[in-house]
Protein backbone atom coordinates (compact mmCIF):
# COMPACT_ATOMS: atom_id res chain seq x y z
CA UNK A 1 0.00 0.00 0.00
CA UNK A 2 1.10 3.65 -0.91
CA UNK A 3 2.11 5.73 1.94
CA UNK A 4 -0.61 8.65 2.27
CA UNK A 5 0.49 11.61 0.42
CA UNK A 6 0.58 14.94 2.89
CA UNK A 7 0.31 17.08 0.43
CA UNK A 8 -2.95 16.06 -0.58
CA UNK A 9 -4.47 15.59 2.73
CA UNK A 10 -4.15 19.35 3.01
CA UNK A 11 -7.18 21.57 2.02
CA UNK A 12 -7.70 25.43 1.64
CA UNK A 13 -11.36 26.09 2.16
CA UNK A 14 -12.47 29.86 0.56
CA UNK A 15 -15.58 30.51 2.56
CA UNK A 16 -17.39 33.54 0.66
CA UNK A 17 -14.90 35.05 -1.07
CA UNK A 18 -16.46 38.40 -2.17
CA UNK A 19 -13.55 38.74 -5.23
CA UNK A 20 -12.98 35.71 -8.27
CA UNK A 21 -9.13 37.37 -8.77
CA UNK A 22 -9.12 36.19 -4.79
CA UNK A 23 -9.48 32.56 -5.57
CA UNK A 24 -7.84 32.37 -8.79
CA UNK A 25 -4.68 33.83 -6.65
CA UNK A 26 -5.28 31.75 -3.84
CA UNK A 27 -4.86 28.34 -6.53
CA UNK A 28 -1.90 30.06 -7.89
CA UNK A 29 -0.44 30.08 -4.49
CA UNK A 30 -0.98 27.00 -3.79
CA UNK A 31 0.27 25.37 -6.75
CA UNK A 32 3.24 27.07 -6.42
CA UNK A 33 3.56 25.02 -2.80
CA UNK A 34 2.76 21.84 -4.40
CA UNK A 35 -1.11 21.80 -3.31
CA UNK A 36 -4.04 21.75 -4.95
CA UNK A 37 -6.73 20.83 -2.91
CA UNK A 38 -9.79 24.13 -3.22
CA UNK A 39 -12.94 24.59 -2.09
CA UNK A 40 -14.93 27.12 -1.98
CA UNK A 41 -18.05 27.72 -0.06
CA UNK A 42 -20.43 29.82 -2.12
CA UNK A 43 -18.06 32.33 -3.66
CA UNK A 44 -19.64 34.97 -5.40
CA UNK A 45 -18.57 34.84 -8.45
CA UNK A 46 -17.34 31.38 -10.25
CA UNK A 47 -15.98 30.47 -12.62
CA UNK A 48 -14.94 33.79 -13.59
CA UNK A 49 -12.33 35.29 -15.87
CA UNK A 50 -10.97 37.29 -12.79
CA UNK A 51 -10.10 34.34 -11.56
CA UNK A 52 -8.45 32.55 -14.30
CA UNK A 53 -6.58 35.53 -15.37
CA UNK A 54 -4.83 35.52 -11.52
CA UNK A 55 -4.25 31.86 -11.49
CA UNK A 56 -1.85 31.98 -14.66
CA UNK A 57 -0.33 28.46 -14.75
CA UNK A 58 -2.98 26.91 -12.01
CA UNK A 59 -5.76 26.65 -14.09
CA UNK A 60 -5.84 22.85 -13.39
CA UNK A 61 -5.73 23.42 -9.51
CA UNK A 62 -8.99 26.40 -10.60
CA UNK A 63 -10.47 23.92 -12.54
CA UNK A 64 -10.25 20.90 -10.23
CA UNK A 65 -11.52 23.11 -6.87
CA UNK A 66 -14.81 21.71 -5.70
CA UNK A 67 -18.15 24.42 -4.71
CA UNK A 68 -19.99 23.49 -1.82
CA UNK A 69 -23.31 25.29 -0.60
CA UNK A 70 -22.09 24.73 3.06
CA UNK A 71 -19.25 24.46 5.15
CA UNK A 72 -20.39 20.77 6.26
CA UNK A 73 -19.42 20.05 2.98
CA UNK A 74 -16.32 21.27 2.76
CA UNK A 75 -15.37 20.14 5.99
CA UNK A 76 -16.52 16.56 5.67
CA UNK A 77 -13.37 14.19 6.95
CA UNK A 78 -11.07 16.82 8.33
CA UNK A 79 -9.95 16.15 11.46
CA UNK A 80 -8.09 19.35 12.32
CA UNK A 81 -9.58 22.56 11.08
CA UNK A 82 -7.52 25.98 11.31
CA UNK A 83 -9.02 29.13 10.49
CA UNK A 84 -7.53 32.37 10.14
CA UNK A 85 -8.37 35.33 10.98
CA UNK A 86 -6.60 38.52 11.43
CA UNK A 87 -8.70 39.76 14.02
CA UNK A 88 -7.94 40.08 17.82
CA UNK A 89 -9.79 37.58 20.05
CA UNK A 90 -9.51 37.09 23.56
CA UNK A 91 -6.19 35.19 22.71
CA UNK A 92 -6.10 31.74 24.32
CA UNK A 93 -5.13 28.22 24.35
CA UNK A 94 -6.90 27.42 21.17
CA UNK A 95 -4.84 30.37 19.25
CA UNK A 96 -1.48 29.57 16.94
CA UNK A 97 0.78 31.44 15.13
CA UNK A 98 0.86 30.22 11.94
CA UNK A 99 3.79 29.04 12.22
CA UNK A 100 2.75 27.04 15.32
CA UNK A 101 0.11 26.18 13.56
CA UNK A 102 1.99 24.85 10.39
CA UNK A 103 3.72 22.15 12.17
CA UNK A 104 0.76 20.82 13.92
CA UNK A 105 -1.41 20.10 10.41
CA UNK A 106 1.85 18.95 8.99
CA UNK A 107 1.76 16.63 10.79
CA UNK A 108 -1.81 15.32 11.38
CA UNK A 109 -1.71 15.54 7.31
CA UNK A 110 0.15 12.56 7.37
CA UNK A 111 -2.61 9.97 7.77
CA UNK A 112 -5.46 12.32 7.92
CA UNK A 113 -6.97 15.05 5.94
CA UNK A 114 -6.91 18.37 7.12
CA UNK A 115 -8.56 21.81 6.51
CA UNK A 116 -7.31 25.41 6.56
CA UNK A 117 -10.39 28.06 6.63
CA UNK A 118 -10.29 31.47 5.22
CA UNK A 119 -12.92 33.61 5.61
CA UNK A 120 -14.79 36.56 3.71
CA UNK A 121 -12.05 39.43 2.44
CA UNK A 122 -13.31 42.19 4.04
CA UNK A 123 -15.87 40.23 6.77
CA UNK A 124 -13.45 37.29 8.10
CA UNK A 125 -14.31 34.08 9.40
CA UNK A 126 -18.49 34.11 11.18
CA UNK A 127 -18.58 33.60 14.54
CA UNK A 128 -20.65 29.84 13.79
CA UNK A 129 -17.13 29.39 11.09
CA UNK A 130 -15.02 29.49 13.85
CA UNK A 131 -16.67 27.49 15.68
CA UNK A 132 -16.07 24.90 13.35
CA UNK A 133 -12.03 25.18 13.73
CA UNK A 134 -10.00 23.41 16.67
CA UNK A 135 -7.17 26.25 15.87
CA UNK A 136 -7.17 30.11 15.62
CA UNK A 137 -4.16 30.59 13.52
CA UNK A 138 -3.09 34.47 12.69
CA UNK A 139 -0.11 35.56 10.46
CA UNK A 140 2.10 37.50 12.67
CA UNK A 141 1.46 41.19 10.81
CA UNK A 142 1.76 44.74 11.33
CA UNK A 143 -0.36 45.57 14.36
CA UNK A 144 -1.16 49.09 12.47
CA UNK A 145 -2.43 47.13 9.28
CA UNK A 146 -2.61 43.93 9.34
CA UNK A 147 -4.90 43.03 6.05
CA UNK A 148 -3.19 40.72 3.87
CA UNK A 149 -5.02 40.23 0.62
CA UNK A 150 -6.52 36.71 0.73
CA UNK A 151 -4.07 35.23 -1.85
CA UNK A 152 -1.01 36.79 -0.07
CA UNK A 153 -2.22 34.91 3.29
CA UNK A 154 -3.19 31.64 1.34
CA UNK A 155 0.70 32.37 -0.25
CA UNK A 156 2.11 32.62 3.29
CA UNK A 157 0.06 29.75 5.00
CA UNK A 158 0.74 27.53 2.09
CA UNK A 159 4.62 28.23 2.44
CA UNK A 160 4.54 27.55 5.66
CA UNK A 161 3.15 24.02 5.59
CA UNK A 162 5.39 23.15 2.82
CA UNK A 163 8.46 23.82 4.93
CA UNK A 164 6.49 21.83 7.65
CA UNK A 165 5.75 19.09 5.52
CA UNK A 166 9.67 18.77 3.85
CA UNK A 167 10.89 19.00 7.43
CA UNK A 168 12.90 15.64 8.17
CA UNK A 169 10.82 13.64 10.48
CA UNK A 170 13.07 11.91 13.32
CA UNK A 171 11.17 8.42 12.62
CA UNK A 172 8.07 9.91 14.62
CA UNK A 173 7.69 6.35 15.85
CA UNK A 174 4.36 5.87 17.21
CA UNK A 175 1.61 6.31 14.34
CA UNK A 176 -0.63 9.05 15.50
CA UNK A 177 -4.32 8.20 16.08
CA UNK A 178 -7.12 8.53 14.26
CA UNK A 179 -8.80 12.05 15.32
CA UNK A 180 -12.83 12.05 15.20
CA UNK A 181 -13.59 14.02 11.81
CA UNK A 182 -15.26 17.42 11.54
CA UNK A 183 -18.59 15.91 10.87
CA UNK A 184 -18.30 12.91 14.19
CA UNK A 185 -17.53 16.50 16.22
CA UNK A 186 -20.45 18.18 15.14
CA UNK A 187 -22.48 15.21 15.57
CA UNK A 188 -21.54 15.30 18.80
CA UNK A 189 -21.75 18.60 19.82
CA UNK A 190 -25.08 18.70 18.28
CA UNK A 191 -26.11 15.96 20.87
CA UNK A 192 -24.78 17.56 23.43
CA UNK A 193 -26.80 20.51 22.88
CA UNK A 194 -30.11 18.78 22.68
CA UNK A 195 -29.02 16.88 26.28
CA UNK A 196 -28.26 20.27 27.86
CA UNK A 197 -31.16 21.40 27.05
CA UNK A 198 -33.19 18.55 28.30
CA UNK A 199 -31.11 19.22 31.74
CA UNK A 200 -32.08 22.49 31.56
CA UNK A 201 -28.53 23.47 31.85
CA UNK A 202 -28.56 25.42 28.95
CA UNK A 203 -30.62 28.80 28.68
CA UNK A 204 -32.83 28.09 26.22
CA UNK A 205 -32.55 32.14 25.27
CA UNK A 206 -29.01 32.29 24.51
CA UNK A 207 -27.71 29.07 23.94
CA UNK A 208 -25.01 30.04 21.56
CA UNK A 209 -22.40 31.50 24.01
CA UNK A 210 -22.08 28.30 26.31
CA UNK A 211 -21.71 25.98 23.46
CA UNK A 212 -19.27 27.93 22.14
CA UNK A 213 -17.28 28.20 24.97
CA UNK A 214 -17.62 24.05 25.02
CA UNK A 215 -16.66 23.58 21.28
CA UNK A 216 -12.62 25.59 22.51
CA UNK A 217 -12.43 23.15 25.06
CA UNK A 218 -13.41 20.26 23.38
CA UNK A 219 -11.43 20.81 20.67
CA UNK A 220 -8.23 21.96 22.15
CA UNK A 221 -8.63 17.81 23.52
CA UNK A 222 -8.41 17.16 19.93
CA UNK A 223 -10.19 14.34 20.64
CA UNK A 224 -9.74 10.73 19.09
CA UNK A 225 -12.42 8.79 17.19
CA UNK A 226 -12.84 6.19 20.24
CA UNK A 227 -12.94 9.37 22.84
CA UNK A 228 -15.46 10.97 21.00
CA UNK A 229 -17.63 7.71 20.55
CA UNK A 230 -17.08 7.48 24.40
CA UNK A 231 -18.79 10.88 24.90
CA UNK A 232 -21.28 10.07 22.12
CA UNK A 233 -21.92 6.76 24.45
CA UNK A 234 -22.05 8.48 27.85
CA UNK A 235 -24.63 11.85 26.48
CA UNK A 236 -27.05 8.41 25.48
CA UNK A 237 -26.77 7.21 28.83
CA UNK A 238 -27.54 10.37 29.83
CA UNK A 239 -30.72 10.83 27.58
CA UNK A 240 -31.99 7.22 29.09
CA UNK A 241 -31.57 8.06 32.70
CA UNK A 242 -33.42 11.33 32.26
CA UNK A 243 -36.46 9.12 30.53
CA UNK A 244 -36.65 6.29 33.16
CA UNK B 1 20.73 58.71 20.57
CA UNK B 2 17.85 56.00 19.50
CA UNK B 3 18.04 53.10 18.79
CA UNK B 4 18.43 52.13 14.79
CA UNK B 5 14.81 50.80 13.24
CA UNK B 6 15.83 47.35 11.59
CA UNK B 7 12.41 48.16 9.39
CA UNK B 8 13.41 51.21 8.40
CA UNK B 9 16.92 49.59 7.46
CA UNK B 10 15.06 47.07 5.36
CA UNK B 11 14.43 47.68 1.58
CA UNK B 12 12.77 46.41 -0.91
CA UNK B 13 13.56 47.06 -4.76
CA UNK B 14 11.77 46.09 -7.51
CA UNK B 15 13.35 45.92 -10.96
CA UNK B 16 11.94 46.51 -14.03
CA UNK B 17 8.10 45.27 -13.18
CA UNK B 18 5.97 44.68 -16.11
CA UNK B 19 2.57 45.30 -14.06
CA UNK B 20 1.62 47.85 -11.90
CA UNK B 21 -1.02 46.04 -9.79
CA UNK B 22 2.15 43.92 -8.57
CA UNK B 23 3.67 47.51 -7.47
CA UNK B 24 0.93 47.72 -5.33
CA UNK B 25 0.14 44.38 -3.58
CA UNK B 26 3.44 44.72 -3.35
CA UNK B 27 3.09 47.89 -1.02
CA UNK B 28 0.46 46.21 0.46
CA UNK B 29 2.59 43.37 1.42
CA UNK B 30 5.07 45.13 2.54
CA UNK B 31 2.93 47.11 4.84
CA UNK B 32 1.11 44.30 6.65
CA UNK B 33 4.42 43.28 7.78
CA UNK B 34 5.71 46.80 8.97
CA UNK B 35 7.92 47.77 6.21
CA UNK B 36 7.71 50.75 4.08
CA UNK B 37 10.94 51.48 2.27
CA UNK B 38 9.91 50.77 -1.42
CA UNK B 39 12.36 51.43 -4.22
CA UNK B 40 11.42 50.95 -7.97
CA UNK B 41 13.57 50.32 -11.23
CA UNK B 42 12.05 51.56 -14.08
CA UNK B 43 9.12 50.24 -13.53
CA UNK B 44 6.99 50.23 -16.89
CA UNK B 45 3.62 52.05 -15.41
CA UNK B 46 3.89 53.87 -12.87
CA UNK B 47 1.96 55.67 -10.71
CA UNK B 48 -0.44 53.88 -12.35
CA UNK B 49 -4.55 52.86 -10.97
CA UNK B 50 -4.06 49.70 -10.65
CA UNK B 51 -1.49 49.71 -8.46
CA UNK B 52 -3.05 52.30 -6.51
CA UNK B 53 -6.05 49.83 -6.13
CA UNK B 54 -4.01 46.81 -5.75
CA UNK B 55 -2.11 49.11 -2.69
CA UNK B 56 -5.39 49.21 -0.83
CA UNK B 57 -4.89 50.54 2.77
CA UNK B 58 -1.23 50.97 1.71
CA UNK B 59 -1.37 53.96 0.03
CA UNK B 60 1.14 55.24 1.98
CA UNK B 61 3.68 53.18 0.94
CA UNK B 62 3.15 53.41 -2.92
CA UNK B 63 3.02 57.24 -2.81
CA UNK B 64 6.73 57.26 -0.27
CA UNK B 65 8.37 54.86 -3.14
CA UNK B 66 11.36 56.12 -4.83
CA UNK B 67 11.55 55.08 -8.43
CA UNK B 68 15.39 55.27 -9.80
CA UNK B 69 16.83 55.09 -13.29
CA UNK B 70 19.47 52.67 -12.57
CA UNK B 71 20.13 50.42 -10.16
CA UNK B 72 23.25 51.76 -8.57
CA UNK B 73 21.02 54.48 -7.20
CA UNK B 74 18.25 51.86 -5.88
CA UNK B 75 21.32 50.43 -4.08
CA UNK B 76 22.81 52.98 -2.23
CA UNK B 77 24.40 52.47 1.09
CA UNK B 78 22.72 49.23 1.52
CA UNK B 79 25.01 46.73 3.13
CA UNK B 80 23.61 43.43 2.13
CA UNK B 81 21.72 43.11 -1.34
CA UNK B 82 19.52 39.77 -1.43
CA UNK B 83 18.56 38.93 -4.48
CA UNK B 84 15.00 36.92 -5.04
CA UNK B 85 14.94 34.13 -7.78
CA UNK B 86 13.15 30.87 -8.40
CA UNK B 87 15.30 29.83 -11.15
CA UNK B 88 17.93 27.18 -10.66
CA UNK B 89 21.27 28.27 -11.11
CA UNK B 90 24.22 26.42 -10.20
CA UNK B 91 24.01 26.24 -6.62
CA UNK B 92 26.81 27.56 -4.18
CA UNK B 93 28.06 29.16 -1.23
CA UNK B 94 25.93 32.58 -2.29
CA UNK B 95 22.69 30.31 -2.40
CA UNK B 96 20.56 30.36 0.69
CA UNK B 97 16.93 29.64 1.62
CA UNK B 98 14.32 32.77 2.42
CA UNK B 99 14.64 31.36 5.78
CA UNK B 100 18.43 31.41 6.35
CA UNK B 101 18.58 34.52 4.69
CA UNK B 102 15.99 36.53 6.57
CA UNK B 103 18.18 35.43 9.85
CA UNK B 104 20.97 37.23 8.38
CA UNK B 105 19.35 40.33 6.91
CA UNK B 106 17.58 40.76 9.95
CA UNK B 107 20.80 40.82 12.18
CA UNK B 108 22.71 42.90 10.14
CA UNK B 109 19.50 45.44 9.87
CA UNK B 110 19.86 45.91 12.98
CA UNK B 111 22.73 47.96 12.79
CA UNK B 112 23.27 48.94 8.59
CA UNK B 113 20.67 49.04 5.76
CA UNK B 114 19.91 45.94 3.78
CA UNK B 115 18.30 45.35 0.51
CA UNK B 116 15.65 42.36 -1.38
CA UNK B 117 15.98 42.75 -4.72
CA UNK B 118 13.51 41.23 -7.24
CA UNK B 119 13.36 41.12 -11.08
CA UNK B 120 10.91 41.03 -13.50
CA UNK B 121 7.78 39.00 -13.26
CA UNK B 122 8.92 37.08 -16.53
CA UNK B 123 12.55 37.43 -16.92
CA UNK B 124 13.87 37.71 -13.10
CA UNK B 125 16.61 38.58 -12.18
CA UNK B 126 19.28 39.83 -15.33
CA UNK B 127 23.13 38.32 -14.57
CA UNK B 128 23.84 42.09 -13.88
CA UNK B 129 21.38 42.48 -11.39
CA UNK B 130 22.76 39.32 -9.64
CA UNK B 131 25.93 40.22 -9.74
CA UNK B 132 25.04 42.50 -7.22
CA UNK B 133 23.68 40.69 -4.40
CA UNK B 134 26.30 38.88 -1.67
CA UNK B 135 22.96 36.41 -1.10
CA UNK B 136 20.59 34.44 -4.16
CA UNK B 137 17.69 33.59 -2.21
CA UNK B 138 15.13 31.08 -3.12
CA UNK B 139 11.35 30.50 -2.05
CA UNK B 140 11.20 26.52 -1.49
CA UNK B 141 8.42 25.90 -3.74
CA UNK B 142 7.01 23.16 -6.01
CA UNK B 143 9.75 22.20 -8.51
CA UNK B 144 6.81 21.70 -11.13
CA UNK B 145 5.53 25.67 -10.82
CA UNK B 146 7.53 27.57 -8.84
CA UNK B 147 6.39 30.79 -10.24
CA UNK B 148 4.99 32.81 -7.72
CA UNK B 149 3.28 35.88 -7.94
CA UNK B 150 5.60 38.93 -7.51
CA UNK B 151 3.30 40.27 -4.58
CA UNK B 152 3.28 37.22 -3.00
CA UNK B 153 6.74 36.42 -3.31
CA UNK B 154 7.30 40.20 -1.42
CA UNK B 155 4.73 39.06 1.00
CA UNK B 156 6.30 35.76 1.84
CA UNK B 157 9.79 37.61 2.42
CA UNK B 158 8.67 40.22 4.40
CA UNK B 159 6.76 37.51 6.62
CA UNK B 160 10.25 35.82 7.30
CA UNK B 161 12.04 38.93 7.46
CA UNK B 162 9.15 40.46 10.47
CA UNK B 163 9.99 36.89 12.21
CA UNK B 164 13.57 37.13 12.24
CA UNK B 165 13.65 40.97 13.38
CA UNK B 166 10.98 40.12 15.76
CA UNK B 167 12.35 37.08 16.99
CA UNK B 168 14.44 38.11 20.09
CA UNK B 169 11.34 39.52 21.49
CA UNK B 170 9.42 36.75 20.31
CA UNK B 171 8.61 34.88 23.21
CA UNK B 172 4.77 34.67 22.39
CA UNK B 173 2.51 36.26 24.55
CA UNK B 174 0.45 33.78 26.02
CA UNK B 175 -1.38 35.71 28.78
CA UNK B 176 -1.49 33.12 31.73
CA UNK B 177 -5.16 32.32 32.01
CA UNK B 178 -5.89 30.56 34.71
CA UNK B 179 -5.89 26.66 34.77
CA UNK B 180 -7.97 24.64 36.89
CA UNK B 181 -6.20 23.52 40.17
CA UNK B 182 -5.41 19.73 39.98
CA UNK B 183 -7.77 19.80 43.13
CA UNK B 184 -10.44 21.50 40.91
CA UNK B 185 -10.14 18.53 38.45
CA UNK B 186 -10.06 15.58 41.05
CA UNK B 187 -13.32 17.25 41.86
CA UNK B 188 -14.97 17.11 38.66
CA UNK B 189 -13.57 13.83 37.82
CA UNK B 190 -15.01 12.43 41.38
CA UNK B 191 -18.68 14.34 40.54
CA UNK B 192 -17.80 12.59 36.92
CA UNK B 193 -17.22 9.14 38.10
CA UNK B 194 -20.64 9.32 40.59
CA UNK B 195 -23.02 10.74 37.67
CA UNK B 196 -21.84 7.64 35.22
CA UNK B 197 -22.72 5.48 37.59
CA UNK B 198 -26.31 6.75 37.85
CA UNK B 199 -26.44 6.91 34.41
CA UNK B 200 -25.16 3.25 34.33
CA UNK B 201 -22.44 4.38 31.43
CA UNK B 202 -20.01 3.07 33.82
CA UNK B 203 -19.11 -0.80 34.52
CA UNK B 204 -19.25 -0.95 38.27
CA UNK B 205 -16.98 -3.92 37.89
CA UNK B 206 -14.34 -2.31 36.05
CA UNK B 207 -14.64 1.62 35.98
CA UNK B 208 -11.16 2.80 36.34
CA UNK B 209 -10.27 1.83 32.62
CA UNK B 210 -12.63 4.04 31.41
CA UNK B 211 -12.02 6.75 33.88
CA UNK B 212 -8.94 6.85 32.36
CA UNK B 213 -9.75 7.54 29.46
CA UNK B 214 -11.46 10.27 29.77
CA UNK B 215 -8.77 12.03 32.30
CA UNK B 216 -6.46 11.75 29.42
CA UNK B 217 -8.71 13.66 26.98
CA UNK B 218 -9.93 15.82 29.48
CA UNK B 219 -6.07 16.66 30.10
CA UNK B 220 -5.28 17.33 26.93
CA UNK B 221 -8.04 20.31 26.97
CA UNK B 222 -5.81 22.31 29.80
CA UNK B 223 -9.26 23.08 31.03
CA UNK B 224 -9.11 26.04 32.83
CA UNK B 225 -11.22 27.65 36.13
CA UNK B 226 -14.19 28.54 34.30
CA UNK B 227 -14.21 25.94 32.05
CA UNK B 228 -14.02 23.41 34.78
CA UNK B 229 -17.17 25.24 36.28
CA UNK B 230 -18.94 25.01 33.39
CA UNK B 231 -18.04 21.01 32.95
CA UNK B 232 -19.58 20.55 37.03
CA UNK B 233 -22.23 22.69 36.18
CA UNK B 234 -23.50 20.30 33.89
CA UNK B 235 -22.84 17.44 36.03
CA UNK B 236 -25.27 19.14 38.38
CA UNK B 237 -27.75 19.65 35.94
CA UNK B 238 -27.39 15.97 34.80
CA UNK B 239 -28.13 14.84 38.19
CA UNK B 240 -31.36 17.19 38.95
CA UNK B 241 -32.52 15.60 36.06
CA UNK B 242 -32.20 12.20 36.40
CA UNK B 243 -33.92 12.73 39.74
CA UNK B 244 -36.99 14.37 38.32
Amino acid sequence: MNKPDPFANLRFVLSHTSHPGNIGAAARAMKTMGMSRLVLVEPRHFPDPAAEARASGALDVLEGATVCAALDEALEGAALVAGLTARKRDVGPGDYTLREAALELAERARSQPVALLFGNETSGLTNAEMDRCQMRVSIPSNPLYSSLNLGSAVQVAAYELRLALLEEKACTVEPAEALATSEEMEGFYRHLEQTLYRTEFLDPAQPKKLMSRLRRMFARARPRKDEANILRGILTAVDKAISR
